[in-house]
């Protein structure tokens, strides 16, 4: 007879309590039978033996820092928290690898890699609060993914417990390797829908130089958006490119004067790290912006003042903060199209009468519109929000770039996807999760998961 | 009542003869039924719904070069060749795109972005003859995978015509994308085993330019091993860094005067394709191999004599054709155990009494030892292959860096794979083809794949 792991195990209603939600807007969260804050794999084992037994529903959480809804309690599930499995188990520096638990903060592997004189790139905006194993559950990325990739990129391997607690191996340590299926890209991204994963070989790269960067001014968007292209049409592959349009430098300058011109109608950040080459791309930067009818751009001398530079982009997220509530969203278009993005956002933004605040990855065609409202404006928003979407995918783009599907999105998912692919997503869930235990309901819509047949006296 | 796509199905002895095998050695290959050589996706999914009706086997093919029997005929299955699917559908400059049928030969792709100023970097030494289709079915790597990844990194979405005949779309043409689980990568190096893949989308980078190369010779494969890892430990990713042992020197020799010194223990080429830095880039690879010992290097100064540097080891495959037989395998182990791979290499091959050239990718631990016999030596020879690909598992390798496990390799996939890991593959093969008709018994071995259901008179 198989039971939840005794010491790691809590029913206490104010601790379940604490731990219903992740940090999505307009998502339902249930009322859960228990949480369980492993602190071992063999807590984790157990953990999905007892579940997969009783067929109670298991939410995978880290940090709880996602944006998508994807680790809310569900009613009767039982919360499976990995955030304490928060060890670096080994950085081998000759390898250029790193093996850590899942629960550790994005940016303690960042920090304890570079004190070897290495780098590990995926840097969503979320680094100092996301743990990797949540950044592996959404495949994370970041403003370095222009030029590094995300944060599958750097999973070399997985271990990973299955929904029946058994526990598999994918990948390996090598630089390549083709033996078989890509299990490992398969569970990154997979929200926490087809295992739970207590351990992740990444792949690190020698550290590079501190970052010079430039920010340019524009009185449109669309003057930044085609300075986007021909910088990147020159052959640069910058360390980040950021695009702020007007409403989010008048958030960020409500929060902080950091010295933006008011009335400036669109900001783009350039940033590189390529060492002795860093002052010739900026310089190109310049260039292009200018061409672009830039109406000032500040190249920086130095790391110190290009970290201040960065840091309007990096206070967007806080300054929404101010607002009563936000609705962040994730599109990310075909680069070619991200003008006609920006534009139909500020079009939707006034149709339902809310602000969208829209800043994010620009050379990637990765925008996070933050819709900025009251809360008497909450169907508005959501209509605003869904028509973002909508957008995105009649742009050729998709309904998330980095963020992940989990509840909010999964509706959306469908219409992104053709029947085939659909059919595919929920062949392979069945395949691996033959009961609908792990995250039902979550990225694809799941079948009943068997919570009627729970025995309540189990726990 | 479904049929085989009439115009392009063939059933000449003669003409199935010729398409029964790739170029892998000790491989079976049975009596086809039927070729089809589609010249359309209708063709693909013809094809696929009359045998999936039929429960009639389907062996993928594109140009047949790979080397582990993963295209080879099964008796009474259809070949389903798509090297005529060849067309460039699309070079998207801007988004640094192309969309590319599966028959496009590598090189050919590769040219054509580089007249339009960009660069696909995924180069197989079969570059020349192998198609895009078979590198994404074995997620093929090459030389310049060191700094720029292998084909499933530049694959963004895929058209895949699933077993029973329908048709889906994976992945996206935007530079990321996180909706749902990532279809592509599972694809990608399925070796034909879970869909046919009809159109190709993959990313681009700016053209780099022309690669400077500096060769370095040493008394003995061990030097020149921790020569590797001196460089890589610099914080250098060079374009290129490739292994000869003496083995291969010599074979090399044999076919042509490049005058490569007699008796040289091992040699190491790297490349830079930096532009303005790669010099300094050749200067850090002088440095680490003089520090290990190096007997001589030679950095060129130009691009054309840099190319004569990579030439001899552009011959090593060529040069191994002088000798009767050839048997050529794919390990890959974590870089520090490369010394102790091909040391132990050279043991078996004293065992086994056959010669065995080791040369390959020394960057990413990738070897590919090449067991040179007669025909009279074929027993030992496949034990001395054997007892490497041992020799990489033990070492923390895996079987196949790059050129797949098709059906030479699928008995080792077991022993690489731990059990729970094995019971995922067979599940998501048997999710995505129930009825096991899609090269039924490669990768992994599958169940019996319903030939005894085949009605004679359907084709």
């Amino acid at each position: 007879m198989t039971s939840l792991p005794a010491g790691a195990t809590t029913d206490d209603p104010d601790v379940l309590d604490a731990y219903r939600t992740d940090r999505a807007t307009f998502c339902p969260s249930g009322t859960p039978r228990a949480l369980v804050r492993a602190r071992s794999l063999e807590d984790v084992v157990q953990t999905l033996r007892w579940a997969h037994e009783h067929g109670v529903p298991v939410v995978p959480q880290g940090t709880r820092t996602g944006l998508s809804g994807g680790a809310n309690a569900l009613d009767g599930c039982v919360l499976l928290n990995v955030e304490k499995l928060d060890r670096i188990v080994e950085i081998d520096v000759e390898e250029q690898i790193a093996v850590v638990q899942p629960g550790v903060i994005n940016a303690t592997l960042a920090a304890a890699v570079a004190e070897k004189g290495l780098y590990y790139p995926p840097d969503p905006g979320s680094k100092d609060i996301s743990s990797i194993g949540g950044n592996v559950a959404t495949n994370a990325g970041g403003m370095c993914c222009l030029k590094y990739g995300v944060t599958g990129d750097f999973v070399r391997a997985l271990q990973v417990v299955l929904a029946d607690g058994r526990v598999m191996r994918t990948g390996r340590r090598t630089a390549k390797g083709v033996a078989g299926y890509d299990l490992t890209r398969l569970f990154v991204g997979s929200e926490g829908t087809l295992g739970v994963v207590t351990e992740v070989t990444v792949a690190l790269r020698p550290a590079t130089a501190r970052p010079l960067a430039a920010i340019a001014f524009f009185d449109t968007t669309a003057d930044a958006c085609r300075a986007v292209a021909d910088h990147l049409g020159a052959g640069i592959r910058p360390a980040a490119l950021e695009l702020m349009d007007a409403a989010t430098v008048a958030a960020v300058n409500r929060l902080k004067d950091l010295g933006f011109p008011d009335g400036v109608g669109a900001v783009l950040i350039a940033q590189s790290d390529a060492g002795t080459r860093a002052p010739e791309e900026l310089a190109a930067f310049e260039l292009s912006a200018r061409k672009c009818a830039a109406t000032d751009v500040i190249v920086s001398d130095d790391p110190a003042e290009a970290d201040l530079l960065m840091q309007g982009r990096r206070l967007a997220g806080l300054s929404f903060e101010q607002y009563p509530a936000t609705l962040v969203d994730d599109v990310c278009v075909p680069r070619r199209n991200l003008a006609a993005l920006v534009d139909g956002i500020e079009r939707i933004a006034a149709e339902y009468g809310v602000l969208i605040a829209t800043c994010g990855h620009a050379g990637d065609g990765n925008m996070h519109p933050a819709v900025l409202f009251d809360h008497d404006q909450a169907v508005a928003a959501q209509q605003a929000f869904a028509d973002v979407m909508r957008l995105g995918l009649e742009l050729g783009g998709t309904i998330t770039g980095e963020h992940g599907v989990g509840f909010l999105k999964r509706e959306w998912l469908a219409r992104e996807l053709d029947e085939a692919a659909l059919w595919s997503h929920q062949q392979i869930k069945q395949a691996l999760d033959p009961r609908g235990i792990l995250n039902p309901g979550r990225v694809i819509n799941s079948t009943a998961t068997g919570r009627t047949e729970v025995d309540q006296r189990s726990f």
